[in-house]
């Protein structure tokens, strides 16, 4: 018997159709002799349309009572899927976050797990019960709601699993695995058998879309097996695990764009580290995180700094870089018609030129870089927006993706 | 400085014009130096939208998750109605009924509230902020949620009024008032001005359908003062409170009917009080309220037996009865076209002839009566349904009551 948690996103509950598909996908397994929990997102476009309900009635609502208001998403699909569980008669029983013992720390609509308290769930498995928990919720310690931001679903599931030791964590989503590149950018695209977390961290990073990059680092940390599979198949998906060096051969796994990226440039700042180091600070408290930074030196004892961050984090990052720089005298440039490539490979870091042939590759299709990060195991760019689907392909083609076994 | 609990119905808050309504209003209280304690329902037809939607799931859904799935109603309602008050620059928070220490027992959908924690609210007011709290739903000592069934929120409302000790307890309705009877059946009706927590009760019960039953019950208990008053307007509505003896100079205060009820009649069944105590204790074990309840007898050692049940409970009602009967030879018989019309008055049980006058009124109209009940405060008579207004403009007039001052 196998403890297994089971993530289904907001497409695979969209409606009441696929609601009992998952109830009969879950109890199949219950019925193997497992102990499931499952994990579920709001219904379809369900978090969209509390957001914009939101909206009309504040621009700007405070982000606790958000959290309020979008929970509620997922309360919903919880207590339909054990209705349909039910229905099949499999005993059964839902958990919101804060029940199921999520506790995240308080920064609301961007929370972070802290820890999961696993005894409900373990209780109500050991009365033979499926359990179903709210994904993308917890509770603070102040004893109120909050969600951990877009994706949340994902970590919730790998968190869960990692708090009750489970044997997977299986991650049911509308695509079958996890690709070189996606396929609908690459019909090349070859679906992976298996990868290893770091590489699937840069992947998810980069834009892959297919798990949430916190849940990636959750698994990591606690060494839990993602099984990333199609909710539409039985077929067998990728596994992202820990990878052994010995069966590291490829130098590329996989390329993956982010159309939601922004540009900043402030130029002409202070060099010194302390201008640096306050702006960076100052957008860490109000929660932006700033993802590629290049900084180049301009004329005597300043720079030009630039660094990315989301689209819907631009306005914010904007108003806290005019509050910092007062009367100052250097000037602050965005852009947002801006995309990020990236090529992933664990086996990178041992080979040498991998950069240089990303560069060739893109300069072959005349795709101007404005930007360059590299970390061990990935080579990111950024392109102009309308020029990213070329440079995904031209990478994919270049490091023969399709070729890999 | 006055405690004031502000309760909202589901049409006050309806959409976002209108919680927009009731956040202004609730500021202007506050302004005035209030702490204010706001208790709003679901918005407008949710309730109705999300049992639908579980019933397409399940004919019969386990009532604990059907909680789960209506709390989320109430839960969208409150953050929205604090994201339009934070809106007009008033501090404010809003917490569901589990934050907000509201403790039920674990009767799914039809909870009862056991008590009111008030300390988190206390705490919130104390900080100078509105106290948004989700009406219709608590927390079980299992840690789970539970709705208190239709009209919860008053209960809600008064329970938390009683808790703080609040100076009054407003409800807000879509009529101005409680009335000598329906407006929409007898143009005739008065606005009451004040009212006893007995014939409110009474009148509640008879389908006044302005105040949830329960909420009078826990009003008399505390003596928490209700002002019935309309959101549409700044008029002043219906006091509902201890009522001295000396000030009840009326003998029929109002006329009430509802159409909510069905006849059940066993006939011929043993006339010994072991099945009748039976019968009546398998329906509350399963939650059914029976209301009229007659007994007449029959042959030798057998009786007829006729009580009402609300609509919704006629099913169960007849399965439970089933499961007594068994091979028995007795009879069941089940009627839904029927409706309960009552006079109420707590100057009633000093005046004698009242219900002889009742019953005058229905027969210069033709209207047979089925059954008959009578409390120290009201007479209620079960007729044809599509009887029951020609019975209430009967009595409205047989009583005069379109000439109380």
């Amino acid at each position: 018997m196998a403890v297994i948690v089971q993530k289904y996103g907001g497409s695979s509950v969209a409606d009441t159709e696929r609601v009992m598909a998952v109830a009969r996908r879950v109890v199949d397994t219950a019925r193997q002799g497992h102990q499931v929990v499952v994990v579920v997102s709001a219904q379809g476009k369900t978090t969209d349309q509390l957001i914009a309900k939101a909206k009309e009635i504040s621009k700007n609502p405070p982000k606790r009572e958000l959290d309020m208001l979008l929970a509620t998403g997922e309360q919903a699909s919880i207590a339909l899927l054990a209705m349909a569980i039910d229905s099949l008669g499999q005993p059964v029983i839902s958990l919101t976050g804060p029940q199921g013992g999520i506790l995240t720390d308080t920064q609301h609509t961007k929370a972070r797990i802290r820890m999961v308290n696993g005894d409900r769930i373990r209780e109500e498995l050991q009365k033979g019960q499926v359990v179903i928990v709210a994904g993308f919720q917890g509770l603070t310690p102040n004893n109120d709601i909050a969600t951990l931001g877009r994706g949340g679903s994902d970590t919730t599931a790998v968190a869960v699993a990692a708090a009750l030791d489970a044997d997977v964590c299986e991650i049911y989503t509308d695509v079958d695995g996890v690709y070189s590149a996606d396929p609908r950018l690459v019909p090349a695209a070859r679906k992976l058998k298996k990868i290893d977390y770091g590489e699937m961290l840069e992947l998810a990073f980069q834009g892959a879309k297919v798990l949430q990059p916190r849940s990636v680092e959750v698994a990591a940390v606690y060494g839990v097996a993602i099984h990333v599979r199609s909710s539409f198949s039985y077929e067998e998906g990728t596994m992202v695990r820990e990878v052994d060096s010995v069966e590291r051969e490829i130098t590329v796994t996989g390329v993956a764009s982010d159309e939601n990226c922004a540009k900043v440039t402030l130029a002409g700042i202070p060099s010194d580290v302390h201008t640096l180091c306050h702006i960076f600070t100052s957008l860490a408290q109000v929660g932006i995180n700033v993802d590629m930074i290049v900084q180049a030196a301009a004329s005597k004892g300043t720079t030009h700094l630039s660094f990315t961050v989301t689209r819907e984090d631009l306005d914010e990052t904007l108003s806290t870089i005019a509050r910092i720089k007062g009367e100052e005298a250097w000037e602050v440039f965005a852009d947002d018609n801006v995309a990020k490539v990236s090529i992933v490979g664990a086996g990178m870091m041992t080979n040498p030129g991998v950069a240089a042939k990303m560069f060739e590759a893109l300069t072959e299709e005349n795709i101007p870089v404005f930007v360059v990060s590299t970390s061990e195991i990935k080579v990111s760019c950024l392109v102009p927006r309308d020029r990213h689907v070329d440079a995904v392909r031209a990478c994919h083609r270049k490091f023969e993706l399709d070729a890999v076994k």
